[in-house]
């Protein structure tokens, strides 16, 4: 079996870009003592990813040079050496950028339901964005029915999830969008009450759709719309950095406005949120929302691409915001 | 009974200076219906005072041009029409840069309890600013043993019972300050395990001081050394903004690195806090203090003047690190 792989062979500042990749075909890995041959149905292209090549602080060790792209997917046990799995049953994990990835258990994040949903939801609202949504917002948003819940990147693979996930708790959601046509799909499919277009003057806008207020910010992006949303936040508001999209590099380190006057007197908790640290809560959060999704109550949109040469323009599309739902590149059935 | 008063007269940007005040001498207020009428005996020096007069982003609207300067102050009561009060005990509240105040019950913020301590102590370290580190450091700081913990403004009247607190959390407990004289203070009386001189050259002494990363940092400054010490915070750390007295002047918003991408990445909890939402829990914490002063467990020093016409300046002092202790102008036995 051949193996083909998207091997980073340059070090990104910033986006990575296809230059700093290129795709090499071996031979498929044998599975050594103790581990797993997994073929990879669904490849999960994430914003988390530039972390994992830049040389910048981040809660993992870049990937080196020469090395597969790490990446989260969905595949098919075609061997097993492990007590604990079987050939033909389907895992969530740690595979990479390519078809065939042997590992131990550790590389597992979790084993697949079939039951539950199908394969793309399994890679998408049953990974680590539905995971995410729900543990992070429910965890550190600490929501109440009446509030007001401010999420940008409202239409992406997590936003669109939380914008949901408020609706169901009583509060009204705002997203925020980089475009008209993302704003109208938050407020048709994803439950929001309203939508902000960041591209254009957003100051005003913020304050005219949330006019009492922020109580939650799930915020996907930094950078100027967060100081912009912490100086419009409600006393004992609660604010979740989840992501950082809005600033490309930080090498040398970017400036903005401080914020710890508006955290100390609106007495604002942040919070810092990594779903790595959340294991162990997974498959009773999946199951949560695979009920969600299938009462009809959660809906999840999917962007799938079938080529593994364009996982590297991939990412680069989610960075420009061009992918509609979450982004996977499908390798078989 | 003639009432000495002192007055904002022009509104300050930034640190107020004595010329924004001045001393205006009345008749001592009547005593209304349901009100008291307190002697004021010392009054409170804070550096909060600066955002009670600055027209700036803050948790309380500012002092109005012509009235009496906010601030907090132990006084005795001389005349009551209050079932709750009578004459001759003393009292903790807002009675203002003043002799005497006719206030209602809600403008005291405890009644003092002369057993417990010594009315210095009682402005004090059974104040709010015993009340502000005890409660700011175990609810938003939860130190675990052997947990390093930084404290700007660590000979500072909240920051130097941060420290003794911490040692007795069973942490280490790490100062910034601005002399090498008050870092000395701080080891030989406040229990820190070491300083840190921030006029000096501070990042690489940070992270001698701190071998193991920083768990908690208390911190009353902001501005570059908070950057700093966020840089060199463990996964998981907490980091209270209890004042931000580095930063002159909030008008224009001044700038400084962006930090959500630490936050993110190392799933920091940054958390504001305001002493004035925990009235409920002042009694109980106050009497915990006072036992800790009584066992030894906890000293806090006191720095008196006796001039009420010197408290602008006395404020002024605090904000330029002058003052050995907690600053009080006193009026009266």
């Amino acid at each position: 079996m051949l193996n083909r792989q998207i091997v980073l062979i340059a070090r990104p500042h910033g986006i990575p870009q296809p230059h700093h990749f290129e795709m090499r075909t071996a031979d498929a890995p044998a599975v050594g003592p103790g581990q797993i041959l997994v073929e990879n149905v669904l490849l999960s292209i994430d914003p988390a990813q530039r972390g994992y090549v830049n040389d910048e602080s981040n809660y993992t060790p870049p990937v080196a040079i020469g090395q597969v792209m790490r990446g989260l997917a969905v595949g098919r046990v075609v061997a097993s050496n492990h007590p604990g799995f079987h050939a033909g049953e389907h895992v969530y994990g740690w595979f990479g950028w390519q078809d065939y990835c042997a590992c131990g258990a550790e590389a597992v994040l979790r084993r697949v339901q079939r039951r539950q949903a199908s394969l793309p939801m399994a890679a998408g609202v049953l990974g680590i964005n539905g995971l995410t949504a729900y543990i992070a917002f429910s965890e550190l948003g600490a929501p109440k029915p009446g509030e007001t819940v401010v999420v940008t990147a409202g239409a992406g693979a997590v936003g669109s999830l939380v914008g949901q996930l408020a609706s169901l708790a009583g509060c009204r959601a705002i997203a925020i969008v980089g475009s008209e046509e993302k704003g109208r799909e938050c407020v048709e499919k994803f439950s929001f009450a309203g939508y902000i277009n960041y591209r254009r003057p957003w100051a005003d806008a913020l304050r005219h759709e949330c006019p009492n207020g922020v109580d939650v910010l799930f915020d996907n992006v930094g950078g100027d719309l967060l100081d912009g949303i912490l100086r419009c936040m409600n006393p004992c508001g609660r604010a979740i950095i989840c992501g950082t999209v809005a600033t490309t590099s930080w090498i040398p380190a970017p400036t903005g406005l401080r914020n710890e006057r508006e955290i100390l007197t609106r007495r604002l908790r942040v919070a810092g949120f990594v779903i790595f640290d959340h294991t162990s809560k997974f498959d009773a959060v999946a199951e949560k929302l695979a009920q969600l999704l299938a009462q009809g109550k959660l809906r999840a949109e999917v962007d799938i691409e079938t080529d593994i040469e364009r996982a590297p323009q991939a990412l680069v599309d989610v960075y420009a915001g061009r992918n509609r739902g979450k982004k996977l590149i499908c390798l078989r059935d």
